[in-house]
């Protein structure tokens, strides 16, 4: 599915094929105990059958929450479009974390990255989609109690934080990170602070303490130059676990809209659209003919109906292992599997999009101010 | 008084001699009309006497000014230091065109910049110097209803409004402004952005007008990456007027307490530090003795307490003009001038830190909110 072309992973650009070993060794990483995830049954099915691969520090987060210490999540959203169902993966993280241990959990909308990166982008286009991005993230359900979202344009105090990383951080250090070359803005060059600054809120507003963040591979970068600073402002390194891309319907590396808006689910999608997406855009791990699937079988690992159902709409084993066992014996074809993917993502979406409707009403008790 | 010393000026450093006519051709800035300036009878003693004697696009300030136009005044104040009396020009400068003109005044005080800019210094301690600092400007009595002043690091909306220029800012257009290095603090190299924010305050505000930023030449630089996003905000280019700088009390080509606080008379000096300064390090115009005083007289235009009557303390024409004209012919000796300014000095301060400790409970009716 991805093949021959040369693999980039940046956070701002991933394609090719990724080799995600290679990219624990090359980040610095350490791999998960995939073994001890697959054992937590109540955790969401992409923990459990291996999204996420690698961490920083993951085992002493767990350790903190687990003796009730006080912990906490941060995992943020750059809003420059609207958001598909892979946006969703590090918030129901969140989400799963703040139910079990009770920890705070802070979102960050990164209105001014994507201003500052993306060129055509207004500020008021940027707010809108801040706005709109907040419904779909609430809609999962976080306590209001112990959850809080704010936009970096809108958050009074981000610059002053940023600022405290922003001294302590060099030109030479930022550019050897992410790679900025003259042409680039001074905002974009300032925003690894502010970046860096989300990650140490739980910090700054509560005292030191374990914070982790979940994020798909590509934004380690931000984690490296922000944990360099934890001993000079005296906190505790955050700590993150890292995701495989979810790969978008043509079997893209990293599901993306900015690339092709027919390569992803929005999580606004009405059921006709989704059922043509997948129907016509869904890369396929079966046969050509159904002769040769019902023959030889389809091939699930590439299949992307069937990685979705694994990592996102089938959270029972036995009957994902059904699913495996008959598309893989050729019993189960692949517009069949699309069948079953297109009534889970319809019934999510329906479900979804009402609690998406409600959160306009909860924006406010969630905002920090 | 300044002599052999390579000549250097920067928005951060100003040393050895400083050759203005050459700055108004490096800069590219024009030189302003002293003898009409002279006329101004109603006008500050340094702008009649030449203190100002460069910048850009005033003719078309005061033009809009005198048609009634809206017109608007920045002038800010970076919080490191108490300050000092050369501080209080471009301050006088706003007040005496609110007065004339009715026109709003805007005074940012860039917490940020100075805490970037300065190693040691902590966001406690410059947000000490920001709130001491406000009272020495606010004693100057600026009309509460037409002058806003504002801290970056406490002004909720800076970051927004700097983000609209760092977006159009590249690295190497700041960098070859402001020749930053790899070991800059990406702090640093924002700031031109926040800067330029508030020279645009007035507009981003209140729509599309001409302002005017009364600066010490030093930092133009500022106003040329500022002017050059004008046209790509929808605005209208800033102008400036510039300063010469007011010497050090031994005669150091700018008064800086960085330097050495025996080179300037703090506006929270006692009478008897004043007497003690001016006395001990006052440069001197006048001869080795009393006696080639009295026969060759002195030389007013190197004498440091000359100048400071001239700029700053002794309004009245005919006074100055038969100060000056003693003191070359040797009837006036060094002692006595010192002796003028001292009392000067210490009348203008006992007034000025009355008025001070009145500002305490106005800065609440000036801050930008």
């Amino acid at each position: 599915m991805t093949g021959d072309k040369k693999s980039v992973v940046t956070p701002w650009e991933v394609s090719g094929a990724v080799d995600y070993d290679k990219l624990i060794k090359e980040f610095g990483t350490q791999a998960l105990d995939l073994a001890q995830l697959a054992e937590q049954k109540d955790a969401p099915p992409f923990i459990r059958r291996g999204l996420y691969f690698s961490h920083r520090d993951f085992p002493q987060w767990i350790g903190d929450a687990e003796k009730g210490k006080k912990v906490s999540i941060v995992t943020g959203r750059g809003p420059s479009e609207k958001m598909h169902i892979g946006h969703l993966v590090p918030f129901i993280v969140a989400q799963y974390f703040q139910k079990k241990y009770g920890c705070m959990v802070y979102i960050p909308f990164s209105d001014d990255e994507k201003f500052f990166v993306k060129k055509g982008l207004t500020q008021e286009q940027v707010a809108a989609f801040a706005q709109d991005n907040m419904l779909d993230v609430l809609a999962l359900g976080f306590n209001p109690a112990k959850t809080k979202i704010f936009s970096d344009f809108e958050y009074t105090k981000i610059y002053k934080y940023a600022a405290l990383i922003a001294k302590k951080t060099t030109f030479s250090a930022a550019k050897a990170t992410f790679g900025f070359q003259g042409d680039t803005n001074i905002g974009f060059i300032f925003y690894p602070a502010v970046q860096s600054a989300h990650i140490y809120m739980p910090q700054f507003l509560e005292g030191a303490q374990r914070t982790l963040v979940p994020i798909a591979i590509d934004q380690d970068p931000y984690m490296r130059i922000l944990r360099d600073v934890a001993d000079a402002l005296g906190f505790i390194k955050p700590g993150a676990i890292h995701a495989q891309f979810l790969p978008g319907l043509s079997g893209n590396a990293k599901m993306s809209a900015s690339e092709a808006e027919n390569d992803v689910i929005f999580l606004t999608d009405t059921p006709e659209q989704v059922k043509k997406k997948i129907n016509k855009y869904a890369f396929s791990g079966g046969k050509d003919t159904l002769e040769e699937h019902r023959k030889q079988g389809g091939n699930p690992t590439v299949d992307i109906s069937f990685l979705y159902l694994k990592y996102l709409f089938e959270p029972d084993d036995k009957k994902l292992a059904k699913i495996e066992k008959d598309y893989r014996a050729g019993k189960l074809l692949s517009g069949e599997l699309k069948a079953i993917l297109i009534e889970k993502v319809n019934a999510f979406l329906k479900e979804h999009q009402k609690k998406r409707e409600q959160a306009k009403k909860l924006v406010s008790r969630f905002t920090l101010t």
